[in-house]
């Protein structure tokens, strides 16, 4: 990751690591204390989280779940994890272990929901009854698992890994869109709303890179493969355009994003979706703009399927 | 340009070109067609000319000043040319003979003005005498010239031939640092101002390709090359970024541009420059917010510096 010899900006020790876009290497000790102050910075600047807060991370067993988890336990802030049992054959199984381990170690709490022995489905069943991208059947499982349990556990606030780069990619979407609605709702930190918590980012300042190397130089194993169902997302290609462009000019994306939040994201506070009056699901009661939420129609829909391996699935796809 | 056996999708004659974004392909006639309709829906949906205006198109013998000048004439619009000789080397030679011979091949009015006899400079010197990119002394030059020439001559418009790959890459610029002053004055119509006359830019709906194809189906000769003072300039890393994934999505490009025109420039008219108050340049009463105007500074200090010819700046840039 660093050329041989070259030496760390802080202690001028041997460098690990090269941040083009700080203009610096860094030692393994100063490149954590770096990633500490950024999140830090993510934090108070954004508001996100206070001592008093219970917070409840959403854990996926890859390097930013972990990483942001391992990161606020450092920082001395009390967190459980919450790991959702997606059924994305192996790759969920993997997953789980990695996270479990992780718990295991630092003695750490993990809850753990499984979609197919709680709800009756997993998620290349969903996508096939839903006839949607798997994508979007999961993250609105996620999502509804996730606002649930942090709001029937008492949790305060809601920690998920998103980092620098998914930020990016998602605003960059949004932005050749011009999707003002989704641009206005582009926030690092959430304030709670009714049936809804608090949702907070704290690495929104750190790169995917960054967090590879947290993960490594701190001995955090994690599942590396992306998921087998997210090929050929549109986000890697929006992440693909800004690393060209940041290897060109480093530093671009970070601009691109905390300015954004920084001059943007104020000019469009008026259009705020808050102001979009929720009722409750006649079912489960989860915040929705329609009689039945979202979640509860993924539900009916893939309990009635006859349950599809995630292999049959993306055998399909590849056949298309 | 397309496969052969490719059929119209108008006529189902022969087609000679394909357009993703629009999801077909066409034949001579009727991408002739489709060039003029996207001409006439930017002039009326953006408020650009009416058959009253004395029009002047700033013309540079590329491409796209070319086409313009011929949709506009092909229209129905009179419109004559200026061209500014920026002392370029053989560039400046060669695009002169290009928009002189388009001028007297169609019986069209071409005004020139040459940046060394009436002004004193050139391009390469001024980048030299002012230690900044060229595109910046070029760019303030030009504007000053055609501003002055359009007020002087009497003309109600001036039109440029900024096609959309050109707005999208500026627009993209802008976006990633979220420049919200330049983004405000991003439109493809300017209304006059005291001292600065009406602003147009008809091309905003058709691409670079498409201009390049207008020229050859109409059998319009232009200068191929790009300045050779714009080697590395940022917009060629950007319009990249846009073409790779315009090729992934066609239409992203068009609909980057156009939704943020329709969508997002009505939100940020507040923050419009309109606003600054601009006193008269002190020299030659130009519009400026300071005492002298920044093309008098670029002339105050060029003409005091020896002639730089464009070979030595090149050779010295190539040796950095």
């Amino acid at each position: 990751m660093v050329a041989a010899g070259s030496k760390c900006r802080v202690c001028r020790g041997p460098a690990i690591i090269d941040l083009p876009r700080h203009n610096a290497k860094f030692c393994a000790d100063h490149f954590l204390e770096l990633c500490r102050r950024q999140v830090t910075k993510a934090i108070e600047q954004f508001d996100m989280l206070t001592a008093e807060d219970r917070i409840l991370v959403a854990v996926s067993g890859g390097k930013d779940s972990l990483a942001v988890w391992d990161l606020l336990t450092d920082l001395g802030y009390a967190a459980d994890g919450l790991y959702v049992g997606l059924g994305i054959g192996d790759y969920s199984d993997t997953s789980a272990a990695y996270a479990t381990a992780f718990a295991e170690q630092r003695g750490l709490t993990l809850i753990t929901v499984d979609l197919r022995s709680e709800f009756g489905y997993d998620i290349p069943t969903a996508a096939r009854a839903t006839r949607r991208v798997p994508c979007s059947a999961c993250g609105t499982s996620k999502r509804h698992i996730f606002d649930r349990a942090a709001l029937d556990g008492g949790y305060t606030v809601l920690v998920t890994g998103h980092n620098l780069d998914d930020e990016a990619a998602v605003l960059f979407g949004n932005t050749l869109r011009w999707d003002v609605e989704y641009l206005a709702r582009q926030h690092p930190t959430l304030p709670a709303r009714a049936g809804l918590p608090k949702k907070v980012k704290p690495l929104c300042r750190l790169t995917e890179r960054e967090m590879a190397a947290w993960c490594v130089v701190r001995g955090i194993d994690y599942l590396v493969e992306e998921c087998p169902m997210a090929h050929g997302n549109r986000h890697l290609a929006y992440k693909s355009a800004l690393n060209a462009i940041e290897s060109e000019s480093p530093g671009t994306k970070a601009a691109f994003y905390l300015n954004f939040i920084e001059r943007m994201s104020p000019a469009l506070g008026t259009a705020r979706v808050d102001d979009v009056v929720l009722g409750e699901c006649q079912r489960c009661g989860a915040p929705t703009p329609g009689e039945i939420c979202a979640f509860c129609r993924i539900v009916e829909r893939s309990v009635a399927h006859e349950p599809v391996p995630v292999e049959v699935l993306l055998g399909k796809k590849g056949r298309r």
